[in-house]
């Protein structure tokens, strides 16, 4: 069994070469619910939705989310009609939110509904939700101290000011999803993917039992750095990462992950940063970790799943 | 000011035919809303589009429901995952219920949004649902005594089933929408639209004060027979008259509204229940009902008018 703890693109990118090295069934996506947001509505899992249409070949490569081949119909009606459509929801996307927002009015747990999606979309790994309970990623502005919500950040402000904390509500009433613990406490090796650290993998470990699981077994849990050179690949990891006072590095994402994670890989862009991250106790393997495509994927996962093996 | 009370089609239609010989400003339609459900987590309120559809020329003719031209990309979409689909929501439709719904969850009344609405498709009617507060019908099977909503009657079993009773669920609790009862009360003449008596004018009639409002002007009050001839022209208001204990005819018609209504007109092909229908206390006007267009539907109109004005 092989665990991975998943936040949107990046972890996408390395479970679709996750799943080339790891046989079907045995292979486990943890991912953050934190983005999850009610829009008209409808209950969306952007993480979950990434991880799973990425997994089954849907996503739009170019465009970087959603559907491939989508259509916008609804949308433009709805800005026909005066609507809020900062949040673009295609045509088929909007399928699996009404989906979703059906189960659950039946009673439908999110990992049941997700489970669900998983088994149609013809997945082979198993995708958990890091809980069935609400949490919500809040971040507070350092302009005027105001407190917004994820997608406002995220998608309507692009990402683009300056917050002093990130907060996720909810987190403290929140239970691992079934199966979670589980899934961290069985598996031979946990992987945490190149996904933003503060956006992505904290509201996972906010989770009270999830940290605790991972510190348990630190030395079989590994971690790809999602900082290359400094910067992240993609979204506001790097800017995030000082704004709350860390570094952005690889070395401050050690610092962030150096309780529960017993190896970091690196890009051999940050291969002198080796020794000082092991000299903070935490082993540093390094290896190339931008992935162009799922052969590249498959490499990083090998390297990765075999730090963790000799971990 | 005119005032009508109106379900779906058989409103709209003659509410086509109103919008051409009353000035803009002058018409209210106070709508059925006991048909309104939540499916897939959005807001559906059949009557109150399917008023607003045609009357802004957006309605499909020949399929009798939802918007010219429509796509059905999401619905294809949910099929796919296995999601629920009988009730069929066309792409253009969604954007409504989407806009309903996100009004709705930020506060907004359903008099509100339904008056964005009507905005912004360029009404010069003031659409009003009877209640912003939420009335449920329901049915009770003849079979087997179960208990079933609107939508399931309607469209799951497509009306095929025979009833023995109707309910109002929340009725007790619904205050008028805001402006109803003024509409009502202020009116020169209120015309009740050859709807169903039993499942789009009882819900109306439902709502605490509406019916108490129309007998203080009964003479006044116009009702257009939606039976000819002993049928409706579409739909099941015939078989429900003589499920529930009534008669599926003009004078069927004139027993259930008697309390309310004071004129009630009727085919020609009924003329002669003119007397009878007399007999019981109600005016009964003889003119054509059958509306192939708006100028036939601008004809009943006035029928209707006149008779409410001599009243």
């Amino acid at each position: 069994m092989i665990t991975t703890l998943a936040g949107g693109v990046g972890a996408a990118r390395l479970l679709r070469g996750m799943v080339r090295v790891v046989p079907d069934g045995e292979l486990t996506a943890v991912v953050n619910t934190g983005d999850d947001t009610i829009l008209h509505g409808l209950h969306i899992s952007p993480d979950l939705d990434t991880v799973c249409y990425t997994l089954s070949g849907r996503n739009d490569e170019e465009r970087g989310w959603g559907l491939a081949g989508e259509t916008w119909t609804v949308m433009e009606a709805l800005e026909g009609l005066g609507g809020e459509s900062w949040f673009r929801l295609g045509d088929r996307d909007l399928a699996t939110h009404l989906y979703r927002t059906q189960r659950l009015a039946e009673g439908a747990s999110l990992s049941t509904v997700t489970t669900e999606l998983a088994a149609r979309l013809g997945l082979g790994l198993r995708v958990l939700p890091m809980s069935d309970d609400p949490v919500r990623t809040r971040l507070t502005l350092a302009a005027d101290g105001h407190e917004i919500g994820f997608q406002e950040y995220f998608v309507a402000l692009a990402h683009a000011v300056p917050v002093v904390s990130v907060t996720f509500d909810g987190a403290d009433r929140a239970r691992p999803g079934p199966g979670v613990l589980d899934a961290i406490g069985n598996a031979e090796v946990v992987v945490v993917c190149p996904s933003n650290p503060v956006l992505s993998i904290a509201p996972i470990l906010s989770v009270p039992g999830i940290e605790g699981a991972l510190r348990a077994r630190r030395g079989t849990v590994v971690a790809v750095s999602p900082i290359i050179g400094g910067a992240a690949l993609k979204g506001p990891a790097d800017r995030l990462l000082t704004e709350l006072g860390g570094e952005s590095s690889v070395l401050g994402v050690a610092h962030q992950y150096l309780e529960f994670v017993g190896t970091l890989v690196i890009d051999g862009l940050d291969a002198s940063s080796q020794p000082s991250i092991e000299a903070l106790g935490m082993r540093c393997v390094v290896a190339p970790t931008v992935m162009h495509g799922p052969e590249e994927a498959a490499e990083l996962a090998k390297v990765a799943l075999t730090a963790g093996r000799t971990g």
